[in-house]
C-alpha cells in the first residue's frame, strides 16, 4: 500500500524534482525553452549546431575562433574504426534504426573507453562526431551495398555532414541550414525521460557510453523519440488538405491518438514549431511533394479547432526532413545526433554533484508466502 | 533555485516512491529482502535459479512439469546467432567485461527484435538464455583464442552453463549449487538504479533490448555493480588475517572507502550476507587460497568493531567466486545474468501500469542571456 508519508509519490514522478540543472528551462512562462538561458528563437536563428554544442558541452557560446577550433577538433575525429564497422556491416536491413545507433555507439565503448571522467569532454565530443556516420554506414551497406568512406566528407559541419554521408551528394546550402535549425531545436530538453535515463546511469558512476546507449534506447519508445516518424506516416497518406480533414475528422471520433501534438509541459505552445513550420515552408516550394505541407497546415489547423492542440517540435519536422530526402526511419536517429549534446552535458552535471538516484516502491504484492517444496506444488 | 511546493524534491529521490511493484521488498523489517512474498533465506536454501526466474517472470512458483519445461525451454534457446559472434569477436581482449554484456544485449535487439510487447516473455527469456554465452565467448575467443560451441553444453542450468562455457570442463556438483545460490541471491532487488534505469526505458514504450541493455550500462557504475570485485581486488593483497587487519586500519584511519560494506537500505545487515559466506567457508577447504575466506572474516571483524558496518551481499561474494576459480573481471557479469530476470519482470510491470517517467528539475543556471552575435563574442 502507497505509504501516507509520500504524498508526493507515485507513477510518472510527473512534477517532483529529481535534481537540478543549469541546462535548460522548459516552459517557464507557459511557452518558453532556453539553453543556459539563452532563448531558443535566437538560437535557432542564428547559431550552428556546432555553437549550440559548444554552449551545452563546456557551458558558454564560443568566440569566432573557439567555434572553428571546435569544428576542426569534430572532423579530425571523423572516421570510423574498422570493428564498429565490421559491427555495422552485420546487422541486418530489417533492424530498428534505433537498435542500430544503441549498438553503434555501445560498441564504440569498446573501441575508446572512457577510462576517467576527465576524459569526458574528450569521448563526448567523438561520440558527437561519430553518430552520423554511424546510421549512415549500417544505412547505405544495409540498404544500398555501399561502403561509404566516413572520413573523405569535406563538409565542416555536422549537419552538412550527416547529409554527405546519406546521399554522396553535396547536400544544398539551404538544406544545411534547416538541419542546423533541426539540430539545435533538438539538442536539450530538461529531465525528459531520455536525458533522465542518462542521469540515473551516470548516478551510478558509469562512462559515458552506457549513459548515452541507456539514452538512446530510451528515446526509442514512441512516447518519447518516435513522434515525427509517426507524424510522417499519418500524413504521406492524405493526397490533399481536403483528403487530410476528413480522414482526422475520423480518427477524431474514433478517439485516436494524433502524433505530433501536445505536450507533458508546455501548456499553450511548443516554442520549436514555428521555427521548424518555416523551413518546413521554405523546402516545400522546391519539392514535388509540397502538398504535404498544405496537408500539415490543415492538420494543424483541425487540431486547433477541435481539441485545442497545438503542433510539438515534432509535427512540421516531418514534412520538413521529407522535403530533404530524408528517409523516414532516420528521423529518430537525427534526434539521437542532436539531443546527445543534451544527454552528455546532463551527464557532466549529474557528475559534479553526484547521488546515486535510486527511489524507493511502493509494495503492492503479497505478504509472506510460506515455502512449499517442489514436489508438493500443484 | 527549488520550489518550496516541492519539498521531496531534490537529489537522488531517497525515501521517494517512483512507482509501485508487486515483486520484491527490501529491508521491510530492517533485514528482510522477500521476492513475490518469498524470503530469500527460503529461495537460497531451496530453489534452483530456474525456480526463482519463473517466479519472477511468470509470476507464481513453478510445479516440477513447468520447471522442467521451462528448463528445456531455455536451454533450446542457447547458441548465439553468428552475428552476434562476429560483434563479440571483434570487441578486444581489455574492453571492459560489462561493455561486451551491454554490446551482446544490444545486438541481440537487431537480430531478435522485440516488434510487440505480446513477445516480451520469449524475448526475456532468449536475453536469459545467452547472457551467459555472450561473456563466454567473448572471454575465451579474446583471452585464449578458442571458439567455443555455445549450443553443445549438457547443463541443464544456467548456473552449469556458465561453469561449463567458461572452462570447457563439467562443473562439479558443489560448485553448481553455489552459483545456484549466488544467481538467486542478485535476482532482484527492487527500484536499485539499474533497474529503475529499466523502468525510466521502458516507460517510453521501448523495447526489452534497449530496457536491459539501460540496466547493463547503470550496474556497470562501480557505486553499483562493481562492489564484489573491488571486495576482491582488496582481499587478494593480504596474505594473512593479521596483515589484512593491519592494512585495513591504516585504510580507515585514511578514510579509505572499504567496498562491500554497508547498505544504502538495510540498516541491521543484509540478509543475503550469511547465505553466501556459508558457502564461501565450504569452498574454502578445499581451495589452494582457502586464507582468502580467513582474510575475508578478520575483515568483517574489524568492520564490524571500528565501523559497526556489515558485509552486504557482495563481500563473500568475492571470495566464493574466487574459490570457483572464476576471474574477478567476470564476477559483475554473472550479476547481470542473474538481475537480468528481475529487470525484465520489473519492464513487464511498468508497461502494466505506464506512465511515462518524466520528474523535473530545479534550476539553477543563468537567467535570461542575450544574444550576441559570433563576431562580437570576446
Amino acid at each position: 500500500m502507497p505509504d501516507k508519508n509520500k504524498p508526493l509519490g507515485g507513477e510518472g514522478l510527473r512534477g517532483q524534482s529529481a535534481g537540478s540543472t543549469a541546462l535548460c528551462t522548459v516552459g517557464k512562462t507557459g511557452t518558453g525553452l532556453t539553453y543556459r538561458g539563452y532563448d531558443i528563437t535566437d538560437l535557432a536563428h542564428h547559431a550552428e549546431f556546432e555553437e549550440v554544442a559548444f554552449l551545452l558541452l563546456k557551458g558558454h557560446l564560443p568566440n569566432a575562433q573557439a567555434l572553428s577550433d571546435y569544428k576542426h577538433e569534430l572532423v579530425a575525429k571523423r572516421g570510423l574504426p574498422e570493428a564498429l564497422r565490421v559491427v555495422l556491416e552485420n546487422i541486418p536491413a530489417d533492424a530498428h534504426p534505433m537498435d542500430v545507433m544503441r549498438t553503434g555507439c555501445s560498441m564504440l565503448g569498446n573501441l575508446d573507453t572512457e577510462l576517467d571522467f576527465s576524459e569526458q569532454s574528450d569521448k563526448a565530443d567523438t561520440i558527437l562526431a561519430h553518430l552520423p556516420a554511424i546510421i549512415c554506414y549500417w544505412y547505405r551497406f544495409s540498404h544500398h551495398g555501399v561502403r561509404i568512406d566516413t572520413a573523405a566528407s569535406e563538409q565542416d559541419t555536422i549537419a552538412g555532414y550527416f547529409l554527405d554521408m546519406l546521399s554522396d551528394a553535396t547536400p544544398t546550402e539551404l538544406h544545411t541550414r534547416v538541419m542546423h535549425c533541426s539540430l539545435v531545436l533538438y539538442a536539450e530538453h530538461e529531465f525528459n525521460a531520455s536525458t533522465f535515463a542518462a542521469r540515473v546511469c551516470a548516478s551510478t558512476l558509469s562512462d559515458i557510453h552506457s549513459c548515452v546507449t541507456a539514452a538512446i534506447g530510451t528515446l526509442r519508445g514512441p512516447l518519447h523519440g518516435g513522434a515525427n516518424e509517426a507524424a510522417m506516416d499519418m500524413i504521406e497518406h492524405w493526397a490533399s488538405p481536403d483528403e487530410a480533414e476528413t480522414a482526422l475528422m475520423g480518427m477524431l471520433v474514433n478517439k485516436e491518438k494524433v502524433m505530433g501534438f501536445g505536450h507533458a509541459i508546455y501548456r499553450e505552445s511548443d516554442p520549436r514549431n514555428a521555427l521548424i513550420k518555416a523551413w518546413s515552408k521554405q523546402l516545400s516550394t522546391s519539392s514535388p511533394d509540397a502538398m504535404l505541407y498544405d496537408v500539415s497546415e490543415r492538420v494543424e489547423q483541425v487540431m486547433k479547432r477541435e481539441k485545442d492542440l497545438f503542433p510539438n517540435a515534432d509535427f512540421f519536422h516531418a514534412s520538413a526532413y521529407h522535403f530533404m530526402g530524408i528517409p523516414t526511419k532516420l528521423f529518430t536517429p537525427i534526434f539521437v545526433m542532436s539531443r546527445v549534446t543534451g544527454w552528455c552535458a546532463h551527464v557532466f552535471e549529474q557528475r559534479e554533484n553526484n547521488r546515486i538516484i535510486r527511489p524507493s516502491a511502493d509494495y503492492v504484492g503479497p505478504e509472506h508466502q510460506d515455502w512449499l517444496p517442489l514436489e508438493k506444488r500443484q
